[in-house]
């Protein structure tokens, strides 16, 4: 099997193909998401269609197919989406007259239809969030992180002011740092985008950012104030208090499949996948070990304990096949099963058994009498533990002491020849587009976020010296 | 306003339109579903997707554009569906090599897969659901009853034979009929569809068909044994238990959107949407009248009533605007919450509030002290009876005394000239294709199923006069 170490890439793609999670298709970009990879992402909608309903906002549905002269209608979100539409020509034998595109996000359409729905400021906010597929013909890509289809969230809002707007742009990405570190235990950091890493439209990005097992980073969620400016397209005014006609200020946000990946590049190891137990589809497996079949009371304290377990709402698996033990741990650990309990006669003369946390190399020896609550407390301390071992991991992984291009062209080649990853850098910014693209095209380092609570404050612009006026992360990214 | 008795259909759009259901977009025959229709879908989404997990089945995704290439595979399932397909043909400024459908439904895609994913029985029964987005392009649309684009559950199952596949079409078609009937309180007659109404590509189709107010049909969910025909064409063999390869039977079942219409078609009046408790977004409405504002003790009081019916997880508004009562009853009524509490200063000082129930007529005066339990006793009590009131609608327009073509054009017409609908009429069939063609063609009626229980059995075909094999039911359809 291919390490993480070999080539994470490799690894990553056949762990998730072995592990179950996905399966490719004939059809370019195009994955299939099997139910061991689906339930992932219903744990997660899950928990944010909570937050968002908990916060006001209601779902919706809009129709994927966008008219091409929707997109003209705001010139930088044309130019920015334009190179990756699939379009529809045809439809039932004959040749459309207008070509409609395959959503890649739904601000034009929204916006024509917001423009009819709001009328007056007692009709704001539009507090309104779609669950969707969604659409970007990409050259490169890579299963649940970059696909030609891929399944989202998007929120659309309309507000009556800048202030009301930028709160909930603000409120969002809090919700999407709190989901994504509690439930998927990867911490982020939360910060601006820089204007060229904005979303095509947008006033300002907001992101979170997360570090994968091999130093890249990934963009785990987005939200942007939109300011007026599909307003303005649209045409989508309400009348205030005082009877004006005024543009509301928009916002969207989204998250997608793309946290699945997320969370395999940042817990799976070499024995293959580490899924926390709040998204894991299976928490806990019981395997019987030793002559168990020689011991029927071995089965019957197991589906005991399998009993209780889904009682207590605990995702739960007996295995129960004819397949050796050894057999079992892998197939399991492959899975990223977070506990697993092995019984067998000798454990039960002693009313014990014993307990295997995926991410632990020890296994712990427990009273048949506590297993449930003991396997309840491992799952919850493991959610923690997994939280702390990847901030551990990124946070000895980003580099706060580069100031200079050349240290950092310096820092990724003794990356290379002592094969350790290069990581982030938090790096000083003049606020100049040119400096960044210089980093870039010497580094293939690209700015993934002025985070908003940096380690430490730099003073000095990376590339040309200057005084900083941000202090941005860079890092190679997906 | 437009009646339901002058012009149906128009009374239909209006109402869901004016009840913020949905609205149109500039995209031929795509809705858009706004919170409070999108709602009612997800209650119904949240009760099957229940019951599919109950049964054993999970949720996976797979990419909804399919080669064309694929459908040729399968002769009927072409025919059936290539007159109604959207097809992309170019996509990020290149035209594609071969064209992609937008899936009609997904039986070729998911049977391309399951030819990789199964080897041996030990991997059967596979049992997956994919809830998303599918489009048919269809000549007559009709918001959520037929539109070009629409959501839906279809399940792909497979199975080691003619046995277990046949079991599993029965399950779902059941499950249909009690979420349908249990949730959405519309009766349906479950029964088998005549060969001319299979699904393309099918061996049998079976479905649960409901009435509306205008006596059409809906067919409100269906459930297919495929045989081994898709197993045949997209070679999906297992190696049984004698290490011989056979081909798998597959099933596949539906419900889509088009339930949100039923829902409104069957129990709405003149006022508007009349919604079944269990999936309206709004159970219950809090309404102060009287000189309201110079009491206090009013909104108190109401406030009050709102917290413990949130905290028993009632969906519940309380309407405090500036508009009139009777404004708000109208708007209210309008949108077919099933409950609304009226409670005013001389209400206050009885200890007493009014009850309406959407349905009834008379109000109930319900002493203070009982209201949350009144309320949750009433909301009970709705649901069971809007489903008896349907059951009486229909059974009172399903004719079980037509015997002959001619009586058929009799009734339709003395139908028309007194104003009446002519419903469904149940009726022999001798079988042959060429019978139930003729109906069709001089009465627009077309058969809807043969029920498993037929309120009694029929004799003579209705169009030759000879024995009939099968009772079936008859009626327009949508």
């Amino acid at each position: 099997m291919t390490t993480q170490q070999n080539d994470f890439s490799k690894w990553y793609i056949e762990t998730i193909q072995k592990a179950d999670l996905m399966d490719y298709t004939p059809v370019r970009g195009c994955i299939a998401f099997k139910p061991d990879g689906y339930e992932i992402w219903e744990h997660i909608q899950e928990e944010m269609d909570r937050r968002f309903k908990e916060t006001g906002h209601r779902n919706a549905y809009f129709p994927m197919l966008i008219l091409e002269s929707f997109f003209q209608k705001e010139k930088e979100h044309i130019e920015g989406f334009s190179p990756e539409l699939p379009w529809v020509t045809e439809a039932a034998g004959e040749k459309l007259e207008e070509r409609l595109a395959l959503r890649p996000t739904s601000e034009t359409m929204i916006g024509h239809l917001y423009s009819n729905w709001i009328k007056s400021y007692r009709d704001l906010p539009v507090l309104i969030n779609q669950w969707s597929n969604a659409f970007r013909w990409e050259k490169k890509t890579l299963p649940f992180i970059r696909t030609s289809e891929f399944l989202w969230q998007e929120g659309h809002t309309a507000h009556i002011d800048e202030e009301d707007a930028r709160k909930e742009t603000m409120q969002m990405l809090a919700i999407y740092k709190e989901v994504v570190e509690g439930l998927l235990a990867i911490p982020v950091y939360d910060g601006q985008k820089t204007p060229s890493e904005r979303f095509a439209g947008a006033v300002d990005t907001f992101s979170i950012e997360a570090m994968m097992k091999n130093g890249k980073a990934v963009q785990a969620g987005t939200s942007h104030y939109l300011g007026t400016k599909f307003a303005e397209a649209f045409e989508i005014k309400y009348l205030n208090k005082a009877n004006q006609h005024e543009y509301v200020h928009t916002t969207s946000w989204g998250t997608s499949t793309r946290l699945i990946g997320s969370v395999i590049m940042v817990h799976g190891d070499e024995q293959g996948l580490i899924l926390p137990p709040r998204i894991a589809p299976t928490q806990v497996v019981l395997i019987p070990v030793g002559p168990w079949k020689k011991n029927p009371e071995i089965m019957e304290k197991l589906d005991e304990i399998y009993a209780a377990l889904k009682k207590k709402g605990i995702r739960v698996r007996l295995d129960d096949s004819d397949q050796s033990p050894g057999f079992k741990f892998n197939e399991w650990e492959l899975k990223g099963v977070p506990v697993r309990i092995e019984l067998g006669p000798r454990d039960l003369e002693n009313n014990q058994a014993l307990l295997k946390a995926r991410d632990e190399d020890e296994k712990q020896s427990i009273d048949l009498v506590n297993v449930v609550s003991a396997i309840e407390e491992e799952l919850t301390t493991m959610q923690t533990r997994l939280f702390e071992k990847a901030r551990q991991f990124r946070d000895a992984n980003a580099h706060i002491n580069i100031d200079t291009l050349q240290q950092l062209q310096q820092h990724i080649s003794s990356s290379k020849e002592n094969g350790s990853i290069p990581g982030w850098i938090l790096a000083g910014w003049c606020g100049d587009d040119a400096c960044e693209e210089k980093v870039k095209e010497e580094t293939k380092f690209t700015s993934r976020n002025i985070p908003f609570n940096p380690p430490t404050t730099k003073t000095s612009c990376i590339c040309c010296g200057n005084e900083a006026k941000h202090t941005v992360w860079f890092a190679q990214a997906y």
